[in-house]
């Protein structure tokens, strides 16, 4: 028998339609499902494909757990054990589409797991998909860049005011509780930014200004600071 | 008869599987075909939405020749044009579907030719896509960013040499014929560099490292440096 292959499969930003077919071809022809959460309910990259592909609810589903932290120890323990839980599929001759929100390639906590996997001599390809900052904008009705412009992608989650500083178009990605002193840093400095929470998916909110971030928007929001 | 809306539909990076559903629905439902491109068979844009979307072949074609220049004046003409010859497609109660290649928020020329629509009082609405520079990382099997680290995204038609010091990760676009300079900095800095060029479309081929660079490479290539 020979051994499955990894899919490191992006289901873009949120809105279903959003999913490529490459996204969807994966998933269909995948034998098992593997999420990136503890429960198919918990998992947001679970809820966009089931939308886009109802099928996958009759597919073995491997719940994989990974905390919310920045603790190494258990973070590597997670990472560790989720590879190798998706070793043991890819053992018995299953192909495993891992799902991701948005795109593989930007912070995706799935990166971890499948790299890991293809160290460990396994099988796999990415999947690309659409970040959420191409879809926020999108959203917002405006480019990100253009002609000369560069475009810095900052976690927000980490110190931003260097990064703030950088000429061109700055996104803010994974503000998580980080609302409060991030809209305090912008409107003292009196920048010009909009975003978006929760991207095409339920309760989407749009900022059009500094002002209008909520200190509590949730891990899923997006700066835009011009 | 009510005016038609205008869709600013990201095609993705050149793989058709590699579009979204969304853009497939909105080219299907599009009255009109525009092409930044002044033939079907030179926009590479149309080849990519061909093969996902046959159908498209039937469809009423506008095309809309974009000199690639830097020159203002040039440019402005061109877009002016564009934009009102988008205009009286709506005005006939048409709908349209301006096509661009990756993402449209991204360094994209069907950007200006929307804003101008918008601008005039025209319905619009941006579809978003796969950047080529996610795709570019899939393709190399590598992520673009993980944890604290930045992204920074740099047209290498301008100058490159301080966005190089930046910390984190970097992403060269629209290479063109700046191959060489390129090139000689990285090799001379000593700099881990990997890229695609053509990704996703005939001709592909990967970068490994600085060395493999090719002078000619196109507009088509990509860099990333780490």
């Amino acid at each position: 028998m020979s051994e499955g292959k990894l899919y490191g499969v992006s289901v873009g930003p949120g809105d279903p339609e959003l999913m490529t077919f490459r996204a969807a071809r994966a998933i269909r022809e995948a034998e098992v499902i593997a999420i990136p959460s503890g429960s198919k309910e918990g998992c947001v990259a679970y809820g966009i494909a089931l939308k886009a592909v109802p099928e996958i609810g009759g597919k073995e589903c491997l719940a994989l757990p990974m905390p919310m932290t920045k603790d190494k120890e258990r973070l590597e323990k997670s990472h560790r054990e989720g590879a190798e839980r998706i070793l043991e599929k890819l053992k018995e001759g299953k192909s495993v589409a891992l799902l991701t929100l948005g795109d593989v390639s930007v912070y995706s906590t799935c990166w971890y797991l499948y790299s890991r996997v293809k160290a460990a001599g396994g099988q796999g390809e990415l999947v690309s998909g659409v970040p959420s900052f191409c879809a926020a904008a999108s959203r917002l009705d405006r480019a990100l860049v253009s002609g000369s412009q560069s475009l810095h992608i900052l976690p927000a989650s980490y110190p931003i005011e260097e990064g703030l500083m950088l000429p061109g178009v700055k996104v803010l990605m994974k503000m998580g509780s980080c609302g409060a002193s991030v809209r305090q840093t912008l409107l003292k400095e009196n920048r010009p930014a909009c975003g978006v929470e929760r991207c095409g998916m339920e309760g989407e909110r749009l900022y059009r200004n500094a002002e209008e971030i909520r200190e509590d928007g949730g891990y899923y929001s997006l700066l835009i600071v011009d």
